[in-house]
């Protein structure tokens, strides 16, 4: 006997990502234990983020300002933009805290099937800030997919015609760090064959 | 470069059953693409729901209304309580559809370790119900582990004291609906074999 209120919580918890119908009744009986401590808490810090969260209009990351804080921060690097899917890319490469230049959100990959133009993801808007003479190269740092790969030749091509100058470059295909190579696909293994490196100290290939 | 706001969204819905700091990273990602279609309703129906929803006093369900609407529903059989662990269990037999009974809902298992009584679980109010004369019959339906059954052990005592002509029952044992021999565990299997059944139309054992 679930009543419409808790009906209508489920139903919207489960359209997010990671949580199906049986998940989303856990979710809601666990923050219905929890109404004060969890449950209401929530609720306001989705609210708070609803209305402060705004996309960067320079990069499209998202943060409480605009410009956001990567884009306003003076000691980040001017001259590298690095090209990404999604925010969540943004945030992993954050994460890793070894790239300090600044970004480029696309907000996803170029599709004719679903209708997304090179202006969806905003490329006239990089083209025009890689052309400003300020940027020096432009990381594609895009997955590894067909969509990705497609979209990154699309941005190659459009980049080489607006700023010939610009250095282009792409991530590094190779085996994961801790990965182990017999779980590796066959694609991966000869791609890190290929661009294998010299060892410190030892001979070379 | 993840903002406190968004940062503070994570981590209280990384403590979500099921999500982790991970999945809660993708979920705001998810609710932030959509602030007016799914992140301010959500907000919205986690108010609604921790202002609305009240435990049945009777029953220790939860509803919109106290008694809930199981406890209210005059169509059902007063004569039959099922006593469940928690209420999703209530909810699971509900989606069931076999029962038409009333339910207890202890809201946990007996446990000495974690400061777990009787007292907690409504064991006196239980008892007090099942003793005012119109209970029949009181199912047990708790999980089958040692937690489970210990507790439907200690309701059965406390049960027989306060209401010896009250028929006790619990679920029965055996293959689940759907489910294959071979990936049985063997405490099932052999259940399920004492406990076989004639078919009908053919001889018995």
């Amino acid at each position: 006997m679930v009543t419409n209120d808790i009906d209508h919580l489920i139903s919207l918890l489960a359209k997010l990502p990671g949580l199906g119908p049986r998940s989303a009744r856990r979710a809601v009986l666990h923050l219905m234990k929890r109404p004060d401590s969890l449950m209401r808490p929530l609720a306001r810090a989705m609210d708070t983020a609803a209305e402060t969260i705004k996309t960067c209009s320079t990069c499209g990351n998202l943060d409480t300002r605009d410009p956001c804080a990567i884009c306003a921060d003076a000691r980040r690097d001017t001259s590298v933009i690095c090209v990404v899917e999604d925010v969540a890319d943004l945030w992993a490469l954050e994460r890793g805290a070894t790239f300090k230049g600044r970004y480029h959100v696309l907000g996803g990959t170029l599709s004719a099937l679903d209708g997304v133009t090179p202006e969806d993801l905003g490329l006239p808007q990089l083209s025009a800030r890689v052309a400003d003479g300020e940027v020096a190269e432009v990381i594609l740092a895009l997955s590894a997919t067909v969509d990705g790969q497609t979209t990154a030749h699309v941005i190659a091509d459009r980049l080489a015609e607006a700023a010939p100058n610009v250095t282009l470059s792409g991530l590094a295909h190779g085996v994961p760090v801790g990965g182990e190579l017999d779980y590796l696909d066959d694609g991966t293994l000869s791609a890190a064959m290929k661009a294998r490196r010299p060892i410190a100290g030892a001979g070379g290939p």
